[in-house]
């Protein structure tokens, strides 16, 4: 009976086999390598050691244990539901990146009617992968793999088309994806889960709590993630002095809010106890919140604030915010991924905006219009001669102001916002259909539903009636 | 009575203190440094920075995340035997790389009666230490620790010398080791296995399962495997547009593989759920399957139709073929590394050949003679002094057509196979002398047998009868 | 009554927030970006890829790895202990280097009047930071995190200070930190559990020990560190060969010491078994044993000994020496640090010492006054220029002996221990302030006294009076 609307025997082979094939296909219609990875483009002035793979791979390595490792721990923090949180995230990462490489390919890395494929495009994808990834917090426990798959198949191409707008027409400053991943992926996952409504849950359910093992899990994912996170917010700044301060800004903001983390989850328990809930999630908050100013000259002092302040408005959402959501506006955040990535999102992107009202040439150096590329003269300009002298390529760009800067960042935060409620939504809506094995509300937060479990699986509550036997082992 | 026969008090030590003394004696004798880590072959010209160490170092320390953590995770899967899988990895791993080091030494980095010693020996040190570890997966559970260093003594030599009549007579292009690492491993491993034989162990053994626990940690192992794999398989290719190509191809046949795991396991589940072991072992597939072309111009969509391919051999592997070779060839596969190395292999190399009869310089463009080192014009031929024209530093080759380099891909495959099965039946006879601590069928799949363990250990099946106290705690 | 007088509620945020408004203020006041991550200081002839983040960065997060997740999961090897054994390491860490950047930076990085910031002093203030969590290794389950932070608060400096006259003023060799950071570590760390004696733990504690799941967690950790020592011991060496012989050698260390704890494991159990405390620390004693001379050209077969005789002496230690110093010096030493650090560092010591004495131009070619920089001839020596020849840019020296420089070594060594007691047991007398939230001893070793922790926590033991219900999970 249980498991009558969600086995997976028929449905999961289905879509998998489908994908594959047109995505083996697209790849062989649309996919070839870049002029870094292709041997014909490779000549007798080529230095190997000059290939772009050395300065990217070892970025993506970093987010790729973010990605599978990192993430997997972190959501495998439910007691009953471990297997699902890490293995869930597994495979939906590996979807979600496969088909990003194409979708975004398409828009961002392609020419000559061929996606061209490199290490840094695996980079981008995996920055897709994650959006997919923190949507998915907010369903945890609640979606089977194969609505999981199915909100990959649409999100990726919304966000593609998201990032592809406002990269291309906006023309914004976010080196560490506040706006474009963690606004986008925080704002699609509670229109999914608002969608997704369950009543019921708000009463609680009997197996939406953790395990002294399953805690210990997730607290090493969030160490993965932390150690991890500068690397993230570096992937994709320029490289030399920006790539330095991403890195910088990003090890003090989350060194900032751990510290601040642990005070407030100790002052806010009742009996002045830590919470691991609180260390799994809060201590990361400040690696959001100096995303969109990362690479900018905010000083060290200034990443430190950041921190504090996104750790504050995290820990406070969790306390406050979360359950008046849920009770109030129907939206059921399981892992909290609206005061992780939603409010320290949009304080990071406040941020973002007062280090661009505030940059001036005194203080960045020629280099002001390098980082702030669309601040520099347009092409004909006579200062853009001037300024190619100091920094010899320097690219013509819109001449724009710090205030016209500023003003596209609202714009961008405002239309991300925007355009992810609403995919969210129409997201939501699909995966209702019944044909996608949603778990019944008795079967969420539930390994056994999707899962061959191990014989002592929910032992500590079976003990009671029966012991297992040795021979009762698989 | 039990551990009568499996003490290692006196036969470990004695084991490792001769090893050790042998092995530092032969490190004083023959070990020096190689040029690049030698503070004499500095000059004043010498660039710090374009020294080996950066190279290699990086992909290094990937493989040691992959030998040490990846396979430690993913072997320590069996309920009551975490300690012997994680540790003993660890033991023999450890004295395969420092044993290695002298044995590969001697075979590849020696010259003027000396090893030259850099990171690059460590890499493939790393490499034979793999080619270990995997055969350790056919008798997991089964093998003392001192029947593992014996076994990592006499197949490091049988490897080492494999290789080097393969890479100096045959000389093969198989950048990912599908023919020498996991061919050779395989085959080693199984005839390991069919030697050390346990008829009473083909009806099942009752410590032969997971628990919730090790099944969590083993996937860890797997994702550790996964995330790094790209470096293993790139670790040794030339520099450049191949080791790129390498990244690529593996990341996309790992990927490939992955999903089509999850499928495949949800179909071959008669209640359409998923097991672990799948997700643990199948979606490694990928991995190996694109080995043997791995930096060749295959194509994006060829990598992921190799995993597709390779994970799909795999499962049928493991559905059906393990369990038939376990009752009619006596050959019981514990971890099944005749599906995820032998099959996948096996794969890989005909895809490889498949390559290499393909390859033409309108793709390649004339690096095609960089990659296929032996399709290079022999000294004297004036079209290699044409092509070094193009490619400075060109090294002369020996003519070969493509056809004539796929014979020899062919010839590698036999003679590896031969050389393995060969070496790993002798290894199992003598692994079978009595004196090397063999478990009993009873205690196989025990940690007690060789380990101290807290008293929680087989706790849900102890504690219908006996409640550990505070006191019985060590 | 059991929380009365460590409750955190008040304590640790007051802690915290005074801390981290000081620390703002003095970053606002004080630091500011290094030449590497300024914008400002890039001109048009600054090629990006040449900045230092790109030699450090690789280092800085194997570093992290280590500092995060390897010590994190080893010090979690107590069966009711995880938490806190992750948590406060975790949190210790976290403020132990934002501290440290201050702290250090007066010393080490400041000139007009500021201290320049780039991800060198990073790796710097992870030393420190490492320093801090040796020591706590000694008060393991002993303290509060209230004590944990005001010991790194006072560690920190202390450490500083003693950096700076030693490397100031001593002038030292000592690559791998075994004076500077093993040594103070282990007798810092000694002083405070001197005067944190407590009598009734030396008759053992019914939480003292492990459990399965959380020895497997600490072989973990231990994974880790092994794997990333090589980048910890050569993270602050000289670029090119320097750097290669430093990896090789903290490889071959670590590979030997590993190899001889586990026959030394099995010879001193009396079953002949394995201990798994044995393989979590005694394996990572060689790391230790080559740090003073890991960057010196002392052969890979003197890299193996060191390894041996390390270990070797750290297990006697584990064995003999630490029941001893307990029972008759009041030491009670939690996690050995003694051995694995101290006795480890002596040896280290003298065989820099050694290696140092023996050091010549035969072996070294010019660049021994690389290496050994004080024994560079002065400013206006005739043999200066005729080096700076060989080696250009090589700074004036000191023109001392290998006499001098080992002499120099050895005051630094009794510097070092004696500056480490005294502060240690300084700050022992600090943290036995009532305020600082000490545990009583029965609440030793027991995550509850600071968790909130979930209901299965302690279950074996519990089970068998009572049997949480689904309704008691929060």
């Amino acid at each position: 009976m249980k498991t009558q609307s969600t086995n997976l025997r028929v449905r999961l082979p289905v879509f998998v086999f489908v994908a594959e094939v047109a995505i083996v296909g697209l790849y062989a219609a649309f996919v070839t390598y870049d002029e870094h990875a292709d041997a014909r483009f490779q000549h007798n002035k080529t230095n190997p050691m000059d290939n772009a793979v050395y300065k990217d791979y070892p970025f993506f390595t970093d987010v790729q244990v973010m990605i599978f490792i990192g993430f997997g721990c972190l959501l495998a923090f439910f007691r009953l539901y471990g297997f699902s949180g890490m293995v869930f995230n597994f495979l939906t990462a590996t979807f979600a990146i496969q088909w990003a490489i194409l979708v975004q390919g398409y828009f961002q890395f392609s020419h000559d009617g061929k996606i061209h494929l490199g290490v840094i495009n695996l980079i981008n994808a995996e920055f897709a992968c994650a959006v997919v990834l923190i949507s998915f917090g907010a369903v945890l426990g609640k979606t089977s793999p194969l609505q999981l798959l199915i909100m990959a198949l649409l999100e990726v191409p919304v966000f593609a088309v998201t990032e592809w707008v406002v990269l291309k027409y906006i023309k914004i400053n976010d080196a560490g994806g506040s706006i474009l991943i963690h606004l986008f992926a925080c704002y699609f996952g509670l229109g999914v889960t608002f969608v997704l409504y369950r009543p019921r849950l708000n009463e609680g359910h009997a197996k939406e709590n953790t395990s002294y093992q399953s805690d210990i899990l997730s607290v090493m994912g969030t160490l993965f993630l932390w150690v991890f996170w500068p690397s993230f917010n570096s992937a994709l700044t320029l490289k030399g002095d920006d790539q330095h301060r991403a890195i910088l800004h990003t090890f003090i903001g989350l060194s900032a809010s751990t510290l601040t983390a642990f005070a407030l989850s100790a002052m806010l328990n009742k009996n002045g106890k830590l919470t691991m809930a609180d260390v799994q999630n809060v201590t990361l908050a400040g690696g959001v919140t100096v995303g969109a100013s990362v690479d900018m000259m905010i000083s060290p002092a200034a990443a430190y604030a950041l921190g504090m302040v996104g750790c504050t408005a995290c820990m406070l959402g969790y306390k406050y915010l979360s359950p008046f959501l849920a009770r109030r506006f129907r939206i059921q955040d399981q892992c909290g991924i609206h005061n992780l990535h939603g409010l320290t999102g949009l304080i990071s992107c406040t941020a973002g905006i007062c280090a661009i009202l505030m940059a001036k040439e005194e203080v960045y150096g020629p280099s002001l219009y390098e980082i702030f590329t669309y601040r520099a003269p347009m092409e004909g300009d006579p200062k853009l001669q001037e300024l190619q002298m100091l920094i010899p390529g320097l690219q013509p760009g819109l001449g724009r102001t710090a205030q016209e800067q500023a003003l596209c960042q609202v714009a961008a935060v405002f239309s991300t916002i925007g355009a992810s409620v609403l995919g969210g939504i129409l997201t939501g809506l699909v995966l209702k259909l019944p044909y996608f094995a949603s778990p019944s509300d008795d079967f969420c937060f539930d390994d056994e539903l999707f899962f061959d479990v191990p014989p002592d699986y929910d032992s500590p509550l079976k003990l009671s009636n029966t012991i297992p036997t040795e021979d009762s082992a698989a």
